[in-house]
């Protein structure tokens, strides 16, 4: 008993240093953020390799200068994962992993920017720039958040563990051969990801305990060696891109669901609670169409609401498509070949692997005869779900209405974090969602962009995470 | 009659100098033809202007050194239109109007090219390079000819007015309003066109009676403001590359008709002696696909053979598309829009305006109210028939199976060439479509090509067909 309030006292005392050099580090802490977000750590960019890895030393530079142990880059198929450790609290104590990406989604339309992606732009507290919500923004406040545990209370109530990849916006590739490989610099009772968003812009912090999965491939159809007149020939051949188009078109049927056979065996039903739920979301459909400035939400999959549709259902939506003529003017060309981008977001029990071989078969068989398709997979990652009742989800939400004044609002997310699921099926990790981004953010459009007050409240409410989790043993909050 | 046989024996030793004036010069018009092919004259590309000027400055240079009056370049809206006339065989002789186009298509992809696109390359008796057989092959062929006559045999046997645009390949924009101002330029009794094919690559020439018209659009589906994340909007929006492509798709049905209404009305159907001439035409289907290089011949518009529906049927053809992410790996977004050209070949009596009318309207109508769509026109042409009984065709074959050794063969083109039309609609002029490129040129695609015999014998024919209109009279070559 005693030694519990010791331990208690002890712990409110670190509390309190710790809060206070935030106060005290305020403006540094900004200033890391800015120099952060001006690294061009775009992942699915070849020429910009040398940048992705910038941003690796970066992170494990600042890891080394509070003390942190053993920071290592490891080198995968792609780029570095940082991984690192502070291990003072003691095996009494909890350890939790804490996982976020250093890298960020191509800034094209570069037009569009007001300023350019990775030159920050600050507005009414509020900070523009690629990366400032997804994800490196809510990295650099774990990094904050460790900092003043470590330098101005001494040491952190948790003992706490490091992830941080460069591969998080192409799909995560080496993540899963880094856990099978290194299952001992992960160890942990409970992994705390932050790459989510608050529940709206008004400061009512959210956790997350669904994701959805995805599978995202590309489709080339081929028709002759070469662009052919379109006068000489048309009418004789099939065309790639009429081709590719109704290939496309026939992938959703009149009720906006997806026609590849098998597809929704496995996913896993709305319960009626869940739907109560989703009903009772402080949600303004019209407010949020208004901000993403489209004519009107989609009919989508009938028999959905609008929310429902965007995280507990799987879509089928075109990425990105080329092939013939697309400069000034007109070029009368049946082009050689035309492409397209696609992807799945999935649901649990979706298996990622599973839909990746069903698109491809299937778009393989209504392939016709006269023409060459090949379907390639880009990348995929699993869908999961987090019990609500688990205790570090508890704890989290007492942090978090600690530091925004709020309780926070439990939801499924539509977008995937594909080392959530990787960490459950290999260590039987849980993960638990923790994200400060706004919700409207611009994350993968132009003006991306991230309150600061966000910052500020989410660092606090990470330090205060750490302070009650220290609270439990770690067989509690492995739950 | 003594006159008449004067004239007779006038024309055969003018014919002989001119014949001999070509042997002299065949290295120097080869020569003029490599000059004339590095001149990057691509239309429809802004960056290239001055060098389509300098191509009309080229053809200009020409015509004045050989003799021809008032050469000019007429500025317009878009690339700079040539003429110039040589009157000296009198007003009891006819008068042709020679057409041909000094512009080509843009060379992209640059890739697939063996030497860059306007570095001619000399293999075997070919040349190939961007514009060799499509057109300014031809149109340096028409000067060798001219200045033959003019500079040989001290003049022609008809009166020859020269009518040369650059802006073929992105639809002959200014040619209407040309003609409309300018008649007295283009004043003759009959045109000779060449910018189409030979029969095959066996030396067969070719009178072309029939050609398709074209209607060029582009639409534009927009959504949001700016792409969105595919995670958190998935399923809610409706995708604009997914609304095109269902547009797109369909525009054609199972049968491989066009679906637009009224898009049919007008289309005049192939008699039975036409049909029945197709059949005779000497052309190996499976030979052709495997130049070309696709895997089958399409399917089509059921009920006609795949000869039919390249030149007497209408088509819908994609000829480019591009939205959203095409770089490396993968970008999860929801395009903010996504956009195609696309085009229809018309056939007699469709009517170009009418058909951009239905299709932009039809386009419109069928966009669902979740997107913003817009169509625009590019550009259009009308189909065209010249009659196979006209007399400039009669004496035209009589030339080509002189310089040739073969009789020609009579067909109807897939391509357009919108001047023909406007020429027929405006002055009541017809024209002679006498071609000398390989059906196989790869016009529009990398490598193009012309063989060198082609060349050498076209510009005897054309020299040959003077000589042939210069023994009618103006009326009598009128038809």
């Amino acid at each position: 008993m005693s030694s519990q309030t010791d331990t208690g006292a002890g712990l409110r005392a670190g509390l309190d240093n710790a809060l206070a050099h935030l106060r005290t580090n305020a403006d540094a802490h900004m200033q890391r953020l800015d120099d952060f977000l001006r690294i061009e750590s775009v992942s699915a960019d070849p020429t910009r390799r040398d940048e992705v890895r910038r941003a690796a030393e970066w992170v494990a530079g600042w890891l080394r200068e509070m003390g942190v142990d053993d920071v290592a880059l490891h080198e995968t198929t792609s780029h570095p994962i940082v991984t690192g450790a502070w291990l003072g609290a003691g095996a009494d104590a909890p350890t939790v992993l804490v996982y976020c990406h250093y890298d960020v989604q191509p800034p094209d339309p570069l037009d569009e920017w007001v300023r350019p992606p990775f030159e920050p732009r600050y507005e009414n507290d509020i900070v523009y720039a690629r990366g400032a919500g997804d994800d490196k923004g809510q990295l650099v406040m774990h990094l904050a958040a460790a900092e003043a545990w470590l330098r101005g209370a001494g040491g952190a109530p948790v003992n706490l563990r490091f992830f941080f990849e460069g591969d998080e916006e192409v799909g995560s590739e080496p993540v899963e051969r880094f856990i099978a490989d290194h299952p001992e610099l992960l160890e942990a009772d409970l992994c705390v990801v932050s790459d989510s968003d608050m529940a709206d812009d008004d400061s009512t912090p959210a956790v997350t305990y669904g994701l959805r999965g995805i599978a995202y491939l590309e489709v080339k159809v081929r028709g002759s060696q070469q662009d052919l007149h379109s006068g000489q020939y048309g009418g004789g051949v099939d065309n790639p891109a009429n081709v590719l188009v109704d290939m496309l078109a026939s992938m959703v049927d009149d009720e906006g669901r997806v026609t590849v056979p098998g597809f929704y065996d496995r996913v896993r039903d709305l319960t009626d609670d869940e739907r109560a739920a989703y009903a009772e979301q402080p949600w303004d459909e019209a407010a949020e169409l208004d901000r993403i400035g489209a004519p009107a939400w989609g009919e989508g999959e009938r028999g959905y609401t609008v929310l429902e549709r965007m995280s507990a259902r799987p879509t089928f939506d075109i990425n990105g498509l080329w092939g013939g003529y697309s400069g000034e003017g007109a070029k009368t060309i049946i082009p050689a070949w035309a492409a397209a981008k696609f992807s799945t977001r999935l649901v649990p029990d979706q298996d990622y692997r599973e839909i990746e071989s069903l698109l491809k078969e299937h778009l393989e068989s209504i392939a016709p005869p006269t023409v060459r398709v090949e379907v390639r997979v880009i990348h995929g990652g699993a869908p999961a779900i987090t019990p609500l009742d688990h205790p570090g989800v508890k704890l989290a939400s007492e942090a978090l209405e600690a530091a925004f004044g709020k309780a926070p609002l439990f939801h499924r997310s539509g977008g995937s974090v594909p080392v959530v699921a990787a960490l459950d099926a290999q260590l039987g990790l849980k993960s638990v969602l923790i994200g400060f981004a706004s919700p409207n953010g611009n994350f993968h459009a132009p003006n991306e962009w991230m309150p600061l007050w966000n910052v500020r409240d989410g660092i606090e409410a990470i330090v205060r995470t750490w302070e009650r989790f220290g609270s439990v043993s770690p067989a509690d909050l492995r739950g």
